[in-house]
Formats: structure tokens, C-alpha cells, sequence
């Protein structure tokens, strides 16, 4: 997908998209942060702080990975964790749509499959 | 220094003062994290706390370093802070408290002449 070409149009559509999940992001983990600090008590709290910040920094920094190249995957997985609406992105082209909507259902059948690892394959059908 | 000894009497001595500083400048590290976090509207400001916990890991990790081959001069560099008062140490051996001492009158004569780097040497009879 590194040759995916994005219009000025379409890059703008994907940045305001793109900058207020990461900040709604961000708020989400300061709230969290906060709650963290409010409740710690002995030092071991506050280095869990700094713990949970340090995994936080490596997964926001893979997820919001703003070149063109793989923003298409960007938005897909936004999309799928409801942190981007899909009517955010109008405006796009249609071939990129075409393929965020693919990443959000071959995201939604991964997280069904989660949900029932002990199942494999078993339809109500059977039972 | 390796093959310092301590006696169990002044182990105990060592860890209540190590133990009670450790605990004390965690406690101001969390007071600044919750200021920190208290005033963050963005995130800049939350990779910040990040930023800020991480060298203080690093920071506290060297300098609350517990192994008795180096403890005289952590709790020399710990009384050099004002973190550890001498008095918590009596009772340990007066060979250690000595080097103690040496430490900490060696760590005051550095900060004295951090405060004046730009005039090497000159004393106020010269001026």
C-alpha cells in the first residue's frame, strides 16, 4: 500500500480525524493518570505510573503513525475501536473507504473470535 | 570500599534511614506528578509526566542503590541532600560515619563551587 496517493483534500480530512482521536486519546490516558496519582500511596504506585505511561507512549506511537503509507490501516483500526466515525472520514476516496471498511470487519471478526476461544467452529445448528 | 562490613545492628540503622528517605522523595515525586497532571491540557503535557517519571526512575534507581559496597556513599550523598539527617545514623561504626562525613563535606565543597563557575580562583582580596 506504499504507493496510496492522498489529495490535500483528503489529507486534511484524515488529519482532523486523525488529531481528535489522539487527543481524546491522550485525555483518556491524563484521566486515568490522575486517578492513578489521586489513589497512590507507597512508591511502588508511583512507579506503576510510570509503567502504565511507558506502555501507553509505545502503543499511541505505533497506532497514530501518520504517514501515507499506512494510514489507510490507521484509520481502519480507529474506526474499528470506535475512536473515529466512519462519517469523520466522507470525503475520501472511495478505494480507501473500500478498504478501512474491510480493516473494521476483518477487525470485528477477530474480536468475535476473542470472544469465544473454546468454540471453535460450533454452530447453535449442532447443539 | 568492597569489602566494607556491616553488623546486623547497623544494617538495621541503614535501612530505616534509606527506607524512610526513599519513601519521603517518592512521596514529592507523586506531589509533583499529581501537579503535573492537575495542570496538563494536552498531549505534550501527559508524555511530559512520561518523560519526567522515566528520569527519576533512572535518578532514584542509581541513587537508592542498597548493596553495603556502596552504601556509605549513597547515605553520605543522601545526608549531602538534607534527606538523611547524620543523627539517624548513630550507632553505625565511627570508621563509617567518618567516611560519611568526608562525603558529605566533599559534596559541599562541589555545590559551593558549582554556585561560582565563571570565576576560577578568585578570591575577594584580588578584587
Amino acid at each position: 500500500m506504499n504507493h496510496i496517493k492522498w489529495s490535500k483534500g483528503e489529507k486534511k480530512i484524515a488529519r482532523r480525524a486523525f488529531d481528535r482521536a489522539y487527543e481524546q486519546e491522550c485525555a483518556e490516558l491524563l484521566a486515568k493518570v490522575r486517578e492513578m496519582a489521586a489513589a497512590a500511596t507507597e512508591p511502588r504506585d508511583l512507579w506503576e505510573i510510570h509503567d502504565f505511561l511507558d506502555d501507553k507512549r509505545v502503543e499511541t506511537d505505533w497506532k497514530y503513525d501518520y504517514r501515507g503509507s499506512v494510514l489507510v490501516r490507521v484509520l481502519g483500526q480507529l474506526v474499528h475501536e470506535g475512536r473515529v466515525a466512519i462519517e469523520e472520514l466522507e470525503g475520501l476516496r472511495e478505494d480507501k473507504l473500500a478498504r478501512i471498511e474491510t480493516i473494521v470487519e476483518l477487525g470485528r471478526g477477530a474480536s468475535e473470535s476473542d470472544e469465544s476461544p473454546e468454540e471453535p467452529g460450533v454452530d447453535d445448528d449442532d447443539a
